[in-house]
């Protein structure tokens, strides 16, 4: 995320204001929203307090006059925190606190932050759209997992789901941030005027949609036959794995399935944040993850990726019996989708937007 | 721990600066100190937020204007923080943070705290005394784990052990504590002139060690018997789990075992704190236990209390192996010192200091 780090290091350069840290404030105060359990997040940290640390040498400020940097790393109460708090780089250079809970709503006193930072994770919604839970509405979403290729009710339900949730998102922290202070924020995104089916979380989770319901389909044929076929199948492996995730992948548990998960685009995310009125943007812009030539992208790193990022939502509807199964098919047959995914990498699926709490708001 | 409630409650309605609040600050920031997993730090938390909210009505404040509170629960890195963010309660009036780190080191910026808070956590040093682990010492101590009916050169290095402890704890935290703000700390103590085998604490490490060493004896027998024994021996469990334990609990294991744990005066204390300038005393008072009634302490009661605070610290010089049959002896043996333990507890065993930090120091 080279680019994402320019972008980052320039803003600060140019538009933090630490004019108050000379009087009014003693510490820097960063939070990090969605951390997990590292290292992104250190990595992350790092980055800002370097530029925030550069920008108040350029102002003149002494290395002993910097504020002191407090960081505070959040994330659901249900987070690996042991984990986070066993990882922590020794030789930082901040004092660390972690906040449990939904950065959906308040999680800090009134004006205590001065610097917010989130990567991948406000694509993540709160909850699946509640339209999407009734099998009698328009907008169930039967055979499908997601709203790529989906009914327009379908996409508007989730499109108005990730509306509210980024409102709850701004409304807290504007409430928490100081007048003045900055917030950085990069998630997954559609570019304006491309169908999600293009970009890369949409042809993973297309990818991952067709590995359940064929997981689903086998396994509604093998429970159909005959008690006269269990022995045999017991002497393959393949048969076997399907039987014993016989129940947990019906088809009708993928129907009621979804991943509450929504790819903005930069045009949507010009009009939450002008709705909520308390931020202005100072950047936005698509920052591409260029892939490292020493390291490119195979098959089986993006389904680790892929693994590590969706099995949570997936074991918890499911069960986690049936994940190592559906990440073995997963991986299989990556070659289906490897092309499109390699070549749509370069067309801005990500999105960075770099905001400012405003003032006597 | 009702008395130490009441002793809380009216120093802080007593002694607070609420003024600064309705004009420089606007959260107030507590911290734990050595919280565990809870739910006693919710307890404690809980009566001290509500002892604060009180002050700041009777001074006039609107409850409206009663300032946020942010509560930071501290306790070393691996403590289990995703138990303790598990149980907050779903009820609290304050942002919660956790802070993982030494008490006995910085944790927090400066000047960025208004109240601290330690119940039963400063008793334990930061590391055993440096003269225990040297074999050729004239303070090594032999067949002993403890401080509790040693010769004077443990004592003392034991109580210097404590007093650079509580040196270090006092000086980081007047650095994090706005001037004015309040400290309240809980610890076991032994009262002046009084010898620490006749507290509880005393009591219970000499039981401990007596059991202990024991074992180590029993297992020393064990090991020099011959191998036409060891078939006779397995149809024995009690022979059997000795056996087992053999080479986890020898003489020499015990010889290099202490307990890392101080049981600190009255006088000692007003000493430590005089010595380090930045705080007062604004009231010093032995808070006693008083047993509750309906709910009498129990030999198994008091078994399960030692084992949680003190499992941890033999699992990691003996192995997690021994605990079961090490704290089996202990409550078998229990009857040998229920009595005293029972008639000690009103004298004065455990000390409640409340500190205020000293302004332009």
């Amino acid at each position: 995320m080279v680019f994402v780090k320019e972008v980052i290091d320039e803003t600060i350069m140019e538009k933090l204001e630490i004019e108050p840290f000379s009087s009014t404030y003693k510490a820097f105060c960063v939070a990090d929203m969605g951390c997990s359990v590292g290292p992104n997040a250190f990595y992350s940290t790092h980055n800002i307090l370097d530029a925030v640390e550069k920008k108040f040498i350029s102002e003149g400020f002494t290395p002993d006059q910097v504020p002191q940097f407090q960081v505070f790393f959040n994330d659901l109460p249900f987070n690996d925190f042991n984990t986070l708090f066993k990882s922590l780089p020794s030789e930082r250079k901040y004092f660390t606190a972690a906040v449990p809970g939904s950065f959906h709503g308040r999680l800090f006193p009134d004006s205590s932050l001065h610097f917010v930072h989130s990567s991948y994770a406000l694509h993540w919604l709160s909850e699946v759209p509640q339209e999407m839970l009734d099998k009698d509405s328009p907008a169930w979403n039967q055979g499908k997992i997601h709203y790529t290729n989906a009914p327009e009710l379908v996409v508007e339900a989730f499109a108005a789901q990730f509306a509210k949730d980024m409102g709850t998102f701004f409304d807290a922290r504007a409430k928490e941030l100081v007048e003045g202070s900055m917030m950085v924020l990069t998630m997954p995104s559609t570019p304006d005027g491309i169908p999600l089916s293009n970009v890369p979380i949409g042809i993973l989770l297309n990818h991952l949609e067709s590995c359940l319901v064929d997981l689903a389909k086998e396994v509604t044929l093998i429970s159909t036959l005959s008690l006269v076929y269990l022995e045999r199948m017991l002497f393959n492996s393949i048969h076997l794995k399907l039987f014993l995730v016989q129940g947990l992948v019906s088809e009708a548990l993928v129907d009621s399935f979804n991943v509450p998960m929504y790819s903005v685009t930069p045009k949507e995310m010009r009009q939450i944040v002008e709705r909520n009125g308390c931020f202005s943007i100072e950047r936005m812009e698509p920052t591409d993850c260029v892939p490292d030539p020493d390291n490119p992208a195979t098959g089986y790193s993006i389904t680790m990726h892929s693994r590590a990022g969706l099995e949570g939502v997936i074991a918890r509807h499911f069960g986690a019996e049936i994940i190592n199964e559906l990440f073995e098919r997963f991986l299989e047959r990556m070659d289906d989708v490897m092309l499109s995914l390699l070549s749509c990498y370069a067309q801005g699926s990500q999105l960075t937007v770099i905001l400012k709490r405003r003032c006597h708001n």
